[in-house]
């Protein structure tokens, strides 16, 4: 798993930072790609990376703002064009699926795949064997989500020197051994499938949060999470814009992240009025609160290596 | 009046061209500015150049297709939010109201200027003092209209020194004189309007079409015009492709800028097929038919100098 950023910005566009986009590369672990937002121009973002639109298998939307939305239609439309078949599921609130409908109907887009839709609220909003994503609203201007996705635990991983040692022979019983399954061997001894297996590995947690202020939503959906994305529009000489625009401080989010004990933080969705030059001093409003901070830019990269989610850099 | 291209690519963008997007730059003239189309990311491309939203009076759309509209909200919202308080008019066909209304409605985007619909049709869709424009449907898979900006003429010159040898005092007589007014001096002697001025020079006309193929509402509509801007999405070699997807190659461009008598030949809306390495290749099947002919490339721009249009190179 790889989150690789695509846009972090806030509100418009800048030279900077685009608006908000993010990509979860699941290409090990599933083959695909989930995002989340859809700015206007992700898809050129997507131009500049070796993404495949056709790979982009769910995309979830945090809220209906346009720099949260606008690229949505567009980046369908070449996923289309690119030959993309597969179907596509949209999460989101209420509003989404109407806009996105009458968008393709008035620009006559037609889609070579099925577009799905499901209504985000509160709860489990995907579940398969793999992974599960729980939606909470959050607290902004208008209704806001955040997601909390879980890869479920792996499959327990089988010790065949061990089985080999207990007189279990190649074939079907060593697969039934590890879905768990007990066996009796030809010659009447019965082999658990405990003695044979090691407990599959935990999986990773993620938390990515649309716009919003302080909220316990937010400690919930990033408990424990090995990662959270926070927006963190403001900084602390502009804390009454954070609360009269719905949005967080720095401090706030990490705030967030040590009430949640998350393992990292990664600061995202920043004003275009802070410079690059402004990031140690962000990362030091953050960081006297909680660390591991980040701060997130255009193209940046974190990749999940065994346990832990580190910058690729 | 300068003509700043902004996007120039066919369908989807590309890392060369984004989707169409054409800047008529009338500061001197009008202190505005008017755009034809507005594909995704024209106001990524505009952070680029000097142009200012809030300075954009008029937006005319060709038609419904994403790559000519998908960048319309996003930058509606930016005027707004980086001042914009004067009036927009939007000019297109049926649907394009719809769609932008429902779009600023369910993203809760609110503007701080008046916004204003004129949906297209055969005919002038817009007229003051100074200019006309007309619109006609062309011949696209989808209702697309081309458009015809045509400057008025300039209003007469006052010839002074004349004026003066024939015993007109200075005051408002001069300002009579210069509208075309005869007016009787004290000592009861006429002058005549005509006797004191030279006729205003002649303005522009510019014909900028939507995607079409051959078709004679072309022709009409770049009659005599100082340049013609045109698509030529494909190539002699790809001329099916032209015909199966209601397009034009650059040589049917050439041709109805020949038939029509226009002064210059923009080709625009070039497939991203198409590599900066063949321009020369396009540039000689289209320069067969007619001369003068410019490929569009993003950020070039052309100005109007005296009574040509010039690339500024």
């Amino acid at each position: 798993m790889q989150l690789l950023f695509l846009g972090t910005g806030g509100g418009m566009p800048s030279k900077e930072r685009n608006t908000s986009a993010l990509a979860m590369k699941l290409l090990e672990e599933r083959g695909a790609v989930w995002l989340f937002d859809c700015g206007e121009a992700t898809q050129h973002q997507i131009l500049r990376t070796t993404l495949k639109p056709r790979k982009i298998e769910k995309i979830f939307i945090t809220h209906m703002h346009g720099d949260h939305i606008f690229g949505l239609p567009g980046l369908l439309g070449s996923r289309s064009f690119l030959g993309g078949s597969e179907p596509l599921t949209l999460y989101g609130p209420k509003g989404l699926e109407e806009w996105v409908l009458a968008t393709l109907r008035l620009s006559r887009t037609h889609l070579s795949y099925p577009l799905e839709f499901v209504e985000a609220e509160d709860g489990v909003v995907f579940e398969d064997d793999m992974f599960s994503v729980e939606a909470h609203l959050l607290e902004h201007v208008i209704p806001c989500y955040g997601y909390r996705i879980r890869q479920k635990p792996l499959p327990p991983v089988l010790l065949a020197e061990k089985a080999r040692e207990l007189g279990v022979p190649k074939g079907p019983l060593l697969g039934r051994l590890k879905n768990g399954e007990d066996v009796t061997l030809e010659n009447g001894v019965i082999i658990r499938s405990a003695e044979v297996t090691a407990p599959g590995k935990d999986g990773f947690t993620v938390a990515i949060l649309g716009d919003t202020r302080y909220t316990e939503a937010a400690v919930k959906l990033a408990r424990n999470a090995d990662v959270l994305v926070h927006e963190g529009t403001f900084d602390q000489t502009t804390a009454d814009l954070a609360r009269d625009y719905g949005h967080s401080t720095v401090k706030e989010a990490a705030e967030t992240a040590r009430q949640a004990g998350a393992k990292a933080l990664i600061i995202n969705h920043l004003s275009a009025r802070f410079l690059p030059s402004d990031h140690r001093e962000l990362l030091g409003e953050a960081g006297s609160v909680f660390n591991p901070v980040y701060i997130a830019e255009d193209f940046r990269e974190f990749y999940w290596n065994k346990d832990r989610l580190l910058p690729d850099e």
